[in-house]
């Protein structure tokens, strides 16, 4: 998507050859505007996929994940990362290992919504090793839930998450993929 | 706001006479065509106020945000509630007490995102006892910039969070005041 490719190289910090900071517009403070933009595309690319769900996780998919909402007209449910007082009864439930900040969490969506009737597309900003996507497909899969595919906003394609997902069978649609970085030859995309 | 009322009353559930579950529409499933309304309505009661930027906290708060900065055509900042890896450089912290989680942690935004030029509006899911949106309004403060006023969805109007906070001239806006509840006899609004 050239909006966003344009937006990351204009607005995009590398720092130590593998952190691509975009916290000025996606994942810290938030371009709303540009959100529309990136769900209206989503949209696009899975037209007539009869989605009724969308899925992501906290914290910074979830602004990504309304905005693409509101292109589908449907409700979004965010994964939670950890068991809180407020969610009572049944919860799916996984692992994820976050490479960002070096730790194992669980996450979890209540039962009560997610479902076999749904056909759930997954909305996240980031697609890098594939932990949370990973983990986000398995909660669809314990629901017993009809999995549309993925929409990443960013994919680092020189990780192997985004390859080990898509050879699994899933669709993955990323509206901007890296082929590689570095803090001297700045961005490169597939 | 009668719409929201409403669906508190259908789909509200109240548990232990204290908290008031609306996972299925607000905090865990996100019902965005109800955020649109929600959004449009902070724009109504906030018209003419210069708001340029939307201040929120992780994570539940995310969406109803970026759905309110739609309307006003400005940008969401999310305060942060740990320090992660990629927020390098300079930030505003203060310290917030959960009574929820039953601890206290740090919330932090970055210096470059909140500072002397912005006029902010303040969203957040909840109002209770007060101590996120105070925490939130210290942000704002620190950053030396303009705190146009705060809009909640629901406030406990029974816990004393928000006559404290507009006892010290901060402006609050509240969708829905719940003035008592308990499991026999449901929701009272003020």
């Amino acid at each position: 998507m050239e909006l966003l490719k344009q937006r990351i190289l204009k607005d995009g910090q590398i720092k130590d050859n593998n952190v691509l900071k975009v916290d000025s517009f996606l994942n810290h403070q938030m371009d709303v505007s540009l959100f529309t933009e990136l769900g209206n595309e989503f949209k696009r690319r899975y037209e007539n996929c009869g989605v009724n769900k969308i899925l992501t996780i906290e914290a910074s998919g979830i602004g990504i994940a309304c905005l693409t909402a509101q292109a589908f007209g449907c409700p979004v449910i965010f994964a939670k990362k950890t068991q809180t007082k407020n969610i009572a009864g049944e919860v799916y439930t996984t692992q994820v290992e976050s490479f960002t900040h070096g730790k194992i969490y669980d996450i979890i969506v209540s039962t009560r919504f997610l479902g076999e009737k749904d056909r759930v597309l997954i909305i996240d900003d980031f697609l890098a090793n594939g932990a949370a996507l990973r983990g986000l497909i398995q909660l669809v899969k314990d629901a017993k839930a009809e999995l549309v595919g993925a929409g990443i906003v960013i994919e680092k394609a020189f990780q192997p998450g985004g390859d080990i997902i898509r050879s699994s069978g899933v669709r993955v649609e990323s509206l901007a993929r890296i082929k590689a970085m570095s803090v001297e030859g700045g961005v490169a995309f597939v």
